[in-house]
């Protein structure tokens, strides 16, 4: 899977950052490949980048406009819609990472068709899988897992594949996600893979690898304690039968995203994933914890982290403000 | 959903009973519905019903040509595919259990549409879903839950469902699978739900009931301890969120079905329910054990029921040789 680069990222009339994180991510992790933003009137949220219209984007060289924001309830506005039109008018494809496809939304399939656009789902399964097998493949696999949704494990994923690259070891990162996929330019969103092939998907996108001591860096999704998802964390867990794993946390998060449930600590999380992970991989054990700290003061969160590390005798980071050298150290130690 | 009756039960070449699951279920529990089976050359499996071409069960009065048989690696071969396509020449509609829709089959939905037939995928859902709200809902519930995939948590609970009615309960079996749905005629095989709503989905078909001793006895899928769908089974325990839970098991597999693993114990799976069913509902409790013990001599049956009884200090028994009144009056209790 290959889009057109340069991207006008579309963030419509987001209500928060954190509906803009599809946007964001590939914004952080590929810089190189993001023209500029498209908003509606409406929302203060911007990204860092400067605003063009999709004829101002399409005339400075872009290639795609990528919907960057969750639609809420997954139905997208008939405005939204309108603008994507008016992006395939100017000459750009589109790319999108929700349930609902681009050509079901109402005039998008004829208009691609008459103006030879591509369109590309990056949530909706491309291909089928087999169900998993549960066996054992060579190569290793470390998994970020989470205390909640939204807490970090792409961003402590793609962080752990460039410092294990760093240290000179084999790694690759695997994408879950959409927003994964997206930066990865493969893998699968295995949310919206149907229920039977959840451990399957996971199997075929981190396969057996020649090289004993190569590295796959599997995206996490959701959490075990999530009432919501936490069926696809577990068959992500058996698919990817890590043999490490690190959890990831937000610390001033107090309710499960979207739901009434309270937050699992991250001793739970740990002796949940190692219950469960055992399956298909009796000797997974856990490598660190990446929390993300953005919204304490740099103090603060040298603080709370040493107080982790001490607390579960773990490598404890921010793997964006300070790096996870210490966690890599650990996995290959 | 409602399909034409009565039904001819197509069952192809079967390699073993297994396979022919789906047709056997509907013919153990909707009797009446049940005109004919049709086989293909090369399998000794067979239902107790006579064998009809599609002529003559159409002639008989048959409705519908239910695929009751499981294709192995999810693709239909082509003699199957001219046979579903003989059955509407004769007047029949077509209903099915897999991943794959009938209409993408060759042929098929040109046939349909030419001849004016009904075709209906129970596997795939007929409708979108929300995501799981983990919240607590009005009225009761059970859930069978077991061993390993196979092992008989349908007729478990639609012995159970019988059980509480004769009892003077209300109660209702809810469906989560094909041969369920094709029973109950509604409900929702959530295998094939996109992952991200497997819970959603099971909030749905089990939706808050006035009656708070209203019962839903909820069919079981997989496994916690099946490296392929247990991810299945936690997203239906979450949205399932049962009072009472009952652990089905057959007591001469050896190995999980398709798997190398070994099957875990009905003590690992009491545990790990109510472990990972207190998310959703901190009151879960097992209420009994049902064991398939079509392979046992009857001395034999009772012997490994008392032992488990005994064991579990739970009612044990098997729902089709010996009744469910003992787990039934637990339930009442």
């Amino acid at each position: 899977m290959s889009l057109k680069k340069p991207y006008l990222l579309y963030i419509g009339d987001a209500p928060d950052r954190l509906a803009v994180k599809m946007a964001q991510g590939v914004l952080d992790w590929r810089p190189d490949w993001c023209l500029a933003q498209m908003r509606r009137g409406g929302t203060d949220i911007r990204l860092d980048l400067p605003e063009m219209t999709p004829q101002q984007a399409a005339d400075a060289g872009a290639g795609t406009l990528v919907v960057g924001v969750v639609n809420a309830g997954g139905v997208m506005p008939d405005p939204w819609v309108a603008d994507l039109i008016d992006a395939m008018e100017a000459g750009l494809d589109l790319a999108a990472g929700m349930h609902v496809r681009l050509r079901s939304l109402p005039g998008v399939a004829e208009a691609a068709e008459r103006l030879g656009r591509t369109l590309t789902d990056l949530r909706v399964p491309d291909r089928k899988f087999a169900t998993g097998k549960g066996t054992k493949r060579a190569g290793k696999r470390l998994l970020t897992v989470g205390t909640d949704c939204s807490v970090g494990k792409k961003y402590a994923a793609l962080a752990l594949e460039q410092g294990l690259r760093a240290a000179g070891a084999s790694a690759d990162f695997r994408a879950t996600g959409q927003t994964g996929r997206l930066i990865a330019e493969r893998g699968a969103a295995i949310d919206a893979v149907p229920a039977d092939f959840i451990s399957g998907a996971v199997e075929w996108l981190s396969p057996a690898n020649d090289d004993p001591d190569h590295w796959d860096v599997i995206e996490g999704q959701g959490s075990l304690f999530h009432p919501s998802f936490a069926g696809v964390t577990l068959g992500l867990l058996h698919g990817a039968q890590p043999d490490r794993f690190v959890v990831c946390h937000e610390p001033t998060r107090t309710n499960m995203r979207g739901v009434a449930n309270p937050l699992p600590t991250i001793g739970q999380v740990i002796d949940a994933t190692i219950l469960l992970g055992r399956l298909t991989n009796p000797d997974i054990a856990p490598a660190g914890i990446c929390m993300n700290t953005a919204a304490l003061s740099e103090d603060e969160a040298r603080a709370t982290i040493d107080v982790l590390a001490s607390e579960y005798q773990l490598p404890a980071t921010d793997p964006i403000r300070f790096g996870v050298d210490a966690i890599v150290a650990e996995v290959l130690r």
